[in-house]
């Protein structure tokens, strides 16, 4: 039984067309034929089956629609019309500044849980919202999920697949808009609908090849798709690109490009000149009980004895256990290594909240993204050289204004034998350019704990580097360490230069001062442990007061590490500019033991002594 | 009919998985089980299949071996060994600083094409290895892959299989090492086997399923492989991590570990303590024409009307069509959207050197890296957005030493509409991080065509940034533009600021400095077309004749772009350091006119003519 006729979805699916036309040519460039495709398949899923509170969209109990495509956001704001979500006059301000109803979809509008428009992202999110309602908050909600054909090459899909058909994730559909062609032209597959539907099933997922521009047989592969249980589906749906409009159907040479006037006026015709107020209004969510985060203010971080060796990555485990201990909400995911960074843990003390993401870091990044648009606090970690593997996850995830907490371990050259391969000798650059980032850098298992404890309630893309080898603790448990502040480790009247490091080489710095002192050179030691934000007022302190000799040290090719950070304290700065001087990896690293690499790569004690008595 | 026994393949088998022992043993470290569960894998492959010259590894005839499990690295050192390539004193320096025989294989072997180490790349090499073979040289060798099991759950496996089917790629054959066990476990699949062959097979392979330490078995496997015609070939092998030795085999606990002194006795004595001296010298290459590559020495640059206005990224399609005129080995390779990177112009002219590699951003950068190990020069494009996708592969490929170029396209907010998922923001940051990287923004048509030209011969990671934007010619054709300078396109002798910038923002320079002219106030501007290496000394001269105030103005993120870089010109420098102001992307952007978002960023002429104003 459905709750409209068929004659409402083909009403819907002319507007949804007709609107799409009409935004695009009112801002002059845009997707209509990519949006046309799916008319159908929006049309049918919104008035029978998306389970969804427009006016409380945060609800956990909602149904979640997103478009992995999403360049077809004109169809996405075409549906947001019908469901009353927003007028024709917003709609139609698409692409121009000021308006929420950008080129493609973000959480300007509070209906879109994770910006979309690098291909191939939405799915993987999607698993992760899946997984979330399905383990997490046991609620009866589906994720939909409309991808294009040309993303079906992205390799984060197949990861996607996997995961999904892996976890029996029932609550999971993904739609497959197969109209054929790409930008420039033809996809690989084409209308090859059964190797779709052979790829999915082997990746353990129900397939339902349909003809997507008819609503009928449309509703039936829904109906029948929501009655799969124990395994994801996916809807491989035949369309046609710009379809519904003679000139467009099919026709290459249309991919992202907005009708003139004259066309818009011709095609709209074609549609039948729809008056464009046909309203529908989805189904109110399924019910289901909602748990409420338990949240302890008191967090009791991981003790460490002052000078025990103890590798910042393990305290990473133990701080997440401490946390996951005041948070309910709290989730650790890992790409297959959590012996190694230590979230293992986490999964021992909390098995039920964690996710093996197995060797995927795209799905890795995707997954956490997905599970912070409900409401979840995702720690999500893997070697951080490996990190770079989701850039773009991550950097889209900063676009969706997500809420994540990424964890890099075994960075730089002191990792030793294993070699360059699994170095993370570029991951500060990385993060620091993802705008709105947290960059924090421990070099001590309390500091670690303090900082990990942070994380869960700081906005933004954070990330935490820990270092493989066992280094001294350094402070006592009751020390503070606030995001964007540092500590002066080091100090006296005297100082005639500034050593500015984190981890490992903030070791070396200290036993390079302790050297440097007994030859009675005096110099200051900071450990920069928040590296954006980074404490520009100490910094500039020490500068001031160490003969305006910096000396900054890390174990991280010399662009966009700690060095970078440190010289934005003094943009716009002239007569009172320090000198600054790197240590940093300078050529290929080999393996060899930790301590041979730091030297090779002259950022050991023995170098730091050197450049500072050159230097100075 | 085999050259070798069976009992040599066993025999040989067993000296490998000793080998592994020892080695590890040696070095104290490494992955002695993931190395044994592939020793008849590669012992019948040595013995029957490989048709390889060690002395002349760089012989195109070669077939091709890569390890996509890299650490198995101590399999592949034995296997070279057996091959009378190494000793096995210098096998026994596994590991140790100075060593070639590194933790992970590097091209400090020679017989090693590309890095390995970060999961799911050796696949994706193979694959542009492969399409050489196939469709540019035309040669007869085989690419073969060993993979691990844990690897199949990267996405950019699958860009791999889904690329390689689509081509019909039946010179290459992937080997799966089915040995269960990952790093903290068991994989996704476990010993699924039936699942992973049915995966090939929706990817367009043929698979066979084989027990892989059965060494009659795998021998029937590969001469199946090697007559199938069509189709890239998957092998399915199930076996045991720590094969051949009791206590290791199919034991949880032992990924990434060495055995002691003393378990290494007992693992040598179940092995038989094989003498390690059997030696099996490979078939030699199979015979075939290479055909020389073409290369005239006067390249004729593309030209371009002062002033007319071209987009850089059109300039680039034009100037790759003119490098693929004088040099046979250029290929260009697209991420479907040749029509947007304007590469599609290098593909109109040269058909047969092209490769659309669809949207798998991934594959498109192994697949460069894949054809430059066999003496092409690739150009990969796609919007410079997209490329974070590949942050990873471009990490691996300078450790690989490869020489490859990259274009992105779209850069930075002045896309406009589209919005922020397709504004690259991040770029500079990303590939001035990797190791030995070259950094080109062009801000004219002219310096594109000849920065292309210069990319083709030049070692390393290159990156070539363009805009989106048609912005006016600046230069002459018979401007040089080294690697390495920058351009002073305004100057007077009381200049009271110098304006750094490059792409969009120089044409906003230039437009604030002929506003500020007229109002009396002279400054610099310097056109930055080259990002790294970078101009120092006109940057300290501008530095000292600008009255010491520079302002970098980008369409990027403050983090790692063009402020960074010129930053690190005064690494050292004190009393003579300039004040440098950044002009950046500091909010989020969104959709809107190129001129609205510039504005909006800060970035326009307006904007810097106000910071000059406030700052001087």
């Amino acid at each position: 039984m459905t709750v409209h006729s068929p004659q409402v979805w083909k009403d819907l699916a002319t507007q949804f067309r007709a609107d799409s036309i009409r935004s695009t040519t009112a801002a002059g460039s845009g997707h209509p034929t990519s949006s046309m495709s799916g008319a159908e398949l929006m049309a049918v899923l919104l008035a029978e089956y998306l389970r969804y509170d427009f006016d409380d969209p945060h609800n956990l109990r909602n149904d979640r629609l997103i478009f992995s495509k999403g360049h077809a956001a004109p169809l996405l704001y075409a549906l947001y019309k019908a469901a009353g979500a927003i007028t024709d006059d917003e709609m139609l301000t698409l692409r121009k500044f000021g308006s929420r109803i950008e080129g493609h979809p973000t959480p300007a509008l509070p209906w879109v849980d994770v910006a979309t428009g690098s291909l191939g992202q939405g799915l993987p999110t999607g698993v992760g919202m899946a997984y979330s309602g399905k383990y997490f908050d046991k609620l009866p909600f589906k994720v939909w999920v409309l991808l294009g054909d040309s993303e079906m090459a992205e390799g984060s899909v197949y990861e996607a697949f996997e995961l999904a058909g892996h976890y029996n994730l029932d609550n999971l559909v993904a739609i497959i808009d197969m109209n054929r062609l790409g930008q420039r032209g033809p996809t690989m597959l084409e209308w090859h609908g059964e190797t779709y539907a052979a790829r999915a099933r082997a990746f353990g997922w129900h397939a339902i090849q349909v003809d997507g521009q008819d609503a009928d047989a449309v509703n039936a592969a829904y109906a029948e798709a929501v009655t799969v249980t124990g395994k994801p589906v996916c809807i491989v749906a035949k369309t046609q690109k710009g379809a519904g409009v003679s000139f467009l159907a099919n026709k290459e040479g249309w991919h992202g490009k907005a009708l003139s006037a004259e066309d818009e006026k011709k095609a709209l015709a074609e549609l039948g000149n729809p008056r464009g107020d046909l309203r529908v209004k989805p189904q109110p969510p399924r019910p289901g009980d909602v748990s409420p985060v338990e949240h302890e203010a008191h967090f009791v971080p991981p003790k460490f004895e002052l000078g025990a060796k103890v590798a910042t990555r393990e305290a990473y485990g133990e701080a997440l256990v401490a946390v996951g201990a005041v948070r309910s909400n709290v989730i650790v995911l890992d790409g297959e290594v959590s012996n190694s960074t230590f979230a293992d843990k986490f999964k021992k003390a909390y098995p039920d909240r964690f996710i093996e993401v197995y060797i995927a870091e795209q799905q890795l990044v995707s997954a956490a993204v997905g599970l912070q648009a409900l409401q979840k606090i995702p720690y999500a970690s893997t070697f951080a050289a490996f990190l770079s593997r989701a850039f773009d996850q991550i950097r889209m995830a900063a676009i969706s204004r997500a809420n994540i907490n990424l964890c890099g371990s075994h960075c730089g050259v002191s990792i030793g034998e294993d070699g360059a391969s699994q170095m993370a000798l570029e991951d500060l650059a990385m993060i620091r350019s993802v705008h709105g980032s947290t960059v924090l850098y421990p070099s001590c298992a309390t500091t670690t704990g303090h900082l990990v404890a942070q994380m869960a309630t700081r906005k933004g893309i954070k990330y935490l580097r820990t270092t493989r080898e066992k280094t001294p603790v350094l402070y006592g448990p009751d020390e503070s360490f606030p995001i964007g502040g540092c500590k002066v480790l080091r100090k006296s009247d005297s100082d005639v230069a500034c050593l500015i490091a984190a981890g490992i080489t903030l070791h070396e710095s200290l036993k390079a001062c302790d050297a440097l002192a007994k030859e009675g050179i005096n110099v200051r030691v900071i450990d920069l442990y928040s590296v954006k934000p980074i404490d520009g007022a100490t910094l500039k302190e020490a500068a001031k007061e160490c003969g305006g000799k910096l000396f900054v040290v890390e174990d991280h090719w010399p662009e966009g590490g700690l060095g970078d950070a440190v010289l934005e304290v003094f943009d716009g700065t002239s007569e009172a500019h320090p000198s600054v001087t790197r240590l940093a990896v300078r050529s290929m690293p080999t393996s060899g033991k930790p301590e041979e690499l730091l030297a090779a790569a002259g950022i050991d004690a023995a170098h730091i002594i050197q450049a500072v008595k050159s230097g100075v």
